[in-house]
């Protein structure tokens, strides 16, 4: 199980993510389970695995497979899965890896439909281990079985109409309403434990293992229509699917029945450094791709394990808030500072008591209270001081969720405080959170709260934290849709462009050929002309006004450092002397290069400069990067990525994201500038990246954004093509 | 106790700060105490409180004073101080507020030297308390007693040789080597509710409550003394000291003989916004203020109370690392990654293992282990390979400090494994902080950690993190102190130019008096002269070559927008003509205005532009501010403080903390500047904060940094005065 070996993926498309709900229904909710390699040696991975099936009370029914044991746990054995008189929907191996293979084609003989492969000794260690991942793949593939493993720890499900616990953990799930999916089975049995401590029940607790066939988008669109689960934990090392994965979670976690889904990504400082030579390229780490990947999704995306836990418990058991407005009741001012400072910074604001809040809490609670929010009951408060103020801010239509924080003092009255708190949560339907500090004095309270589904934490900084969660979630399932509006776009034009460079071997275009790529998509490029003698030069200045010249040749990408630059050329007569002086020029420089002319453009009006980017991850695709030009790219950093295809709201998510986004609005007595465009623009390199998996990488560096209304300009670009890019297209 | 209602405090220059060692000793270490207000009704705070200090095994002699009860608790009661036949040094106050001035004086005539005043019903609870507690103050300042309180919970001093339990805590403090200091007694008891379960001992617990005269500088100096104190805790609310307490604090934390020093500070987003005129103002927030004096101060500044405890216990019971690299060892892959990535984020490395270490792991673990670092000894691993790879990491001069990680597993030795640790951490002198995950099956191994000093965490992300927080420290206290070298400063020729335009009324001074103001304390300023006339202007052309010009009138602060700013005036010609414009172009947008004549200056040579500027804090005094010109600090809000005085560490952190510090030292192929007198520019900042409390704001904006080796010049500067400044000057 050392699970950081991590060799390369085989089938990075692999089908196991279309399984479907009914074809794991043979996983989860089994008739009949085959244990092979079921065991009564004390210790052993088959005993325990068996023990945890039998006495986990299974519905169905369990067959223990055994070479030489006639039975096991006083139940029947059979010497092989063909032995066994009745039909077999599951089948649990524990077997060495070596014979897994074999064992699965027996499994499907048998009419099998599901497989669980406890056992480890595959891809995690090495070759030799991912040859035999691979066929046992295969075989279930062939057969159309679905497979969980290997190098798991089992699968749990608590339906009281299943009750299994295939899995060797030391301790057993509580029923409950979240799901628990993890690629480290060792988490698990942590997991486990802290769950039982703090009584946090699961609907489904599945080690996913190795994920040689199911793996975290079939089992997350099967948890969403699964009656018990309510919200859905994950553990993950590495995901395997891209804009598949955006596109079908992004219903679940945000359409009209949404699961909210809680993410924690490890292994975020492990991916070494990309040698990349666009700007894109080299600010996209797979962190960033990580974060758009879950932003897109809607899944929040936690920390640490204990953020995964804290939140888990607040979003499995309170309705979401309607907004921001908070009310803080307690009886000691220092914790409500507290709470109050992280209420702030995560985004929530006291609410504004209306005035029969105000006057109710007058009339209950004694002189020296505080009536204002944060609301202090002060410390000598009884159960009844905090049961009227509570009910009195849940009243106030300004509040729209209750953080509730006890301190042990010598009044306090622990247990009938806690009791008041569940029924007056539910019957407003707004959420409240607690926090009864202590370990100790306050446990009987905090059984109480967990009893009744208010979610507690010792700390008022963290449940001020999980309102914030809340909150954050539920603008996402409540954010507007805005439409894209058409932009029309020229496929085979582009197409041909490519094929064209291709073809003559070229993988580096520069302005010429990308700006006739980003013209067929609509981006505002500027006119120009390719002149091949002085007199085309003059005419072109002539046509066009006041251009930039760049000299044009296959062998110069480093056009300035050749000498091939020059700006502001504004006549005819200085367009001719130029032409002849850049190529003289550029031929001294670099007399190995051929020479096709100069590229004649017409300036750009001056604009906000800001860069446009494609690179692409060889996992997730293409990923879109946005920022604002030179120092803001280059020594800030200050850019946002989202993974394409996007829509509007992906389009303004880039904008709206970068620190320096006043200096598009207006910020300095800065003219506001044309966002509006900027976004379509944004738009139409999303669709250039979907359309064309050639285009390895794409930097419109810079694009020219003008005042409000008078749009953008491209003023310069570089591609770079890639003709083995065999990444799937995503469907229009 | 409504802590939330804060009163403005009396005695911002309290007299409390300065209470000494010996005299706290009364407090700390009294050989007899008088309970005024000892009571034996069940329940009530008397009774708490005289029982904590009787059944708490107090060294010294008890007496109780009780106008009624013959004894309390069996012990012989009086029914006053006066009463008690032998000498007393602490009185321990029980009684209402409004009686405790007159009890404070029959304690100072009985000798006493010490009070703590538990009651509430002072400042916190309005102006007639207020007037209460300025009575007892003065009480105890006249008769020379110490006090602690009032409206606390009391103290705790768990000395073997004291045992004194004076608070009325429902908990007992264990003996231990952290010091608590609270602001908020509410948080007392939820702090050792929270300790007893985690097996954190104290040597000191102190609630501060109102801190009429004892406050934390006067503490923090008698807790460094005390030999059982190994590291400071505190929950603060506002502090009252600014420089007096950053030097005093930084030679405990960061002397010979440190003490580490950990804070929260709350009511982080309370204070509301402040109305100024200058950037600094603006920009120079209370969190700011705080955030710098526990950076200057050397204190440890947390954000939550759970961070509290988690460093606390790692400070108290490890050594510090020597170095940032890291040796983890761990049975699970998944839970070393998450280790791993908090590891890398908070300034830590993986330490590269030498090789008789590998051959080591190499010989001791099974082929499936990783022996690179994070060592994983996997899920299998008994006692053994756990104290056989920490043997061989622990020995390794690469590694620093070691993070140990156990998740448990079937085959886990819990407790052996918990066992072995101590004794191999001592030996080896480096850190070793824990974490075994889980909160039941592991807790036997976590008792057995706790016990014996070894640091634990539930999680392997917040084991990491209190490593990270230990080797910070380590940084702080092995910091160089480089020289700043002699700044000459002609104080006496500031003074003139302040006193001179406050005598004439005038607050706001521009650039002529500013520039005097400056090149008095070695300012890089431009030449400039005042020009009178069409024919001075010329002239001034003429003797200081190409010049910026400015209108001067007391009445306009707003040059620009009055037409009163030209630069680049290059010819005597010039000047003439643009001086009779300039003049006839404010006379007619500012009729109002009197016309002293026009400033010419010396047109700077480029440079980076930067800003400086002086805030006063009431409290803090003067806090000393930089940024990059421009957007960085008006849209991207670039900027560092430091309260003033600095050194030269200041002047170098307040450059290396802005983000935009590239641009200073060669970013894009921009030349590095001469950073090295910006820095000496800033030390010139700091002595003229320090040295005019008169200047209650000053910005100059911009200041150009040249190319390194060339300098900085002052392009334009803004003071504003504020006679009414009191605030007390630092010595020299």
């Amino acid at each position: 199980m050392a699970e950081n070996v991590i060799h390369p993926l085989f089938d990075p498309c692999d089908r196991g993510k279309t399984a479907s709900p009914a074809e794991l229904a043979a996983i989860f909710r089994p008739s009949a389970i085959a244990v092979v390699g079921a065991s009564g040696r004390p210790g052993s991975v088959g005993q325990s695995v068996f023990s945890n099936i039998l006495y986990g009370g299974f519905a169905g029914t369990i067959y223990p497979v055994n070479l030489t044991a006639h039975s096991i746990n006083g139940v029947r054995a059979y010497r092989s899965l063909a032995e066994i008189p009745d039909p077999v929907d599951l089948a649990v191996l524990i077997v060495p890896a070596a014979a897994t293979p074999a064992m699965a084609r027996e499994a499907a003989a048998k009419g099998v439909k599901g497989l669980i492969v406890i056992s480890a000794g595959f891809r995690e260690t090495g070759p030799a281990g991912a040859e035999i991942e691979r066929e046992l793949q295969t075989v279930c593939h062939e057969h159309g079985m679905r497979l969980i493993g290997p190098n798991c720890l089992g699968v749990i499900n608590t339906d009281p109409e299943v009750r299994l616990n295939a899995s060797f953990a030391r301790r057993r799930a509580l029923p409950g309403h979240i799901a628990f999916i993890s690629q480290s089975g060792a988490l698990c049995t942590a997991v486990l434990d802290f769950a039982a401590k703090r009584n946090m029940g699961f609907s489904k607790f599945i080690s996913v293992g190795n994920k040689a066939d199911v793996g975290e988008l079939a089992l997350i669109r099967y948890l969403h229509e699964d009656p018990q689960t309510r919200v859905i934990m994950m553990y993950v090392e590495e995901l395997r699917h891209g804009f598949e994965f955006i596109e079908t979670v992004r219903e679940i976690t945000g359409g009209d029945r949404p699961t909210p889904i809680l993410a924690i990504k490890s292994g975020r400082t492990a991916a070494g450094a990309k040698a990349a030579s666009s700007h894109t390229g080299s600010l996209a780490g797979s962190e960033e791709v990580y974060n758009a990947l879950f932003q897109q999704a809607g899944i929040f995306r936690v920390q640490t394990i204990e953020e995964l836990f804290d939140y888990a418990i607040a979003f499995g058991n309170q309705p979401l808030p309607r907004g921001n407005r908070i009310a803080i009741v307690t009886n000691a001012g220092g914790p409500g500072i507290m709470a109050t400072d992280v209420t702030i910074q995560t985004g929530l604001r006291l609410a504004p008591f209306e005035e029969t809040t105000t006057a109710a809490l007058r009339s209950h609670l004694p002189a020296a209270a505080n009536i204002a929010n944060p609301v202090d009951v002060i410390g000598d408060a009884r159960m009844d001081r905090y049961r009227d103020a509570l009910e009195a801010v849940l009243a106030d239509g300004n509040v729209d969720g209750v953080i509730f924080i006890l301190t042990p003092q010598s009044m306090t009255e622990i247990e009938a405080t806690a009791r008041v708190i569940p029924d007056l949560a539910r019957q407003s339907g707004k959420p409240v959170i607690a926090s009864f500090m202590g370990l100790m004095d306050v446990s009987p309270g905090v059984e109480i709260l967990e009893a009744n589904r208010i979610p507690h934490y010792h700390f008022p900084e963290t449940a001020a934290r999980a309102m914030a969660a809340l909150y954050q979630y539920s603008r996402w399932i409540t954010r507007e849709h805005p439409e894209a509006g058409p932009l029309p776009v020229d496929r085979p034009r582009v197409r041909r462009v490519i094929e064209t460079a291709l073809a003559a071997g070229r993988h580096y275009l520069g302005e010429a050929e990308g700006n006739e790529i980003l013209a067929a998509y609509g981006f505002p490029v500027l006119p120009a002309r390719l002149a091949t003698s002085a007199a085309e030069a003059a005419a072109a200045v002539a046509a066009l006004g006041t251009c930039a010249f760049k000299i044009v040749s296959p062998q110069i990408v480093h056009k300035t450092e050749a000498g091939g630059v020059r700006t502001g050329i504004a006549t005819p007569e200085e367009a001719a002397a130029t032409y002849e002086e850049m190529v003289a020029r550029v031929r001294a420089n670099r007399p190995d290069a051929a020479i096709t002319g100069v590229y004649a453009q017409q300036m750009a009006r001056s604009g906000m400069e800001v860069i446009l980017g494609i690179n692409r991850d060889k996992v997730f695709g293409p990923l879109l990067m946005f920022g604002l030009g030179g120092i803001f790219v280059e020594v800030l950093k200050d850019v946002s990525f989202r993974l394409a295809p996007i829509r509007r709201n992906g389009a303004r998510f880039l904008v709206d994201s970068i620190k320096a986004r006043p200096m598009l609005t207006g910020a300095r007595g800065l003219p506001p500038r044309d966002v509006d465009e900027l976004e379509r623009c944004l738009l139409r390199l999303s669709a250039l990246a979907v359309d064309h998996p050639e285009i390895a990488e794409l930097d419109i560096n810079p694009l020219f954004v003008h005042e409000a209304g008078a749009g953008c300009s491209v003023a310069d670009c570089r591609l770079l093509l890639d003709p083995g890019r065999a990444c799937p297209k995503p469907p229009d």
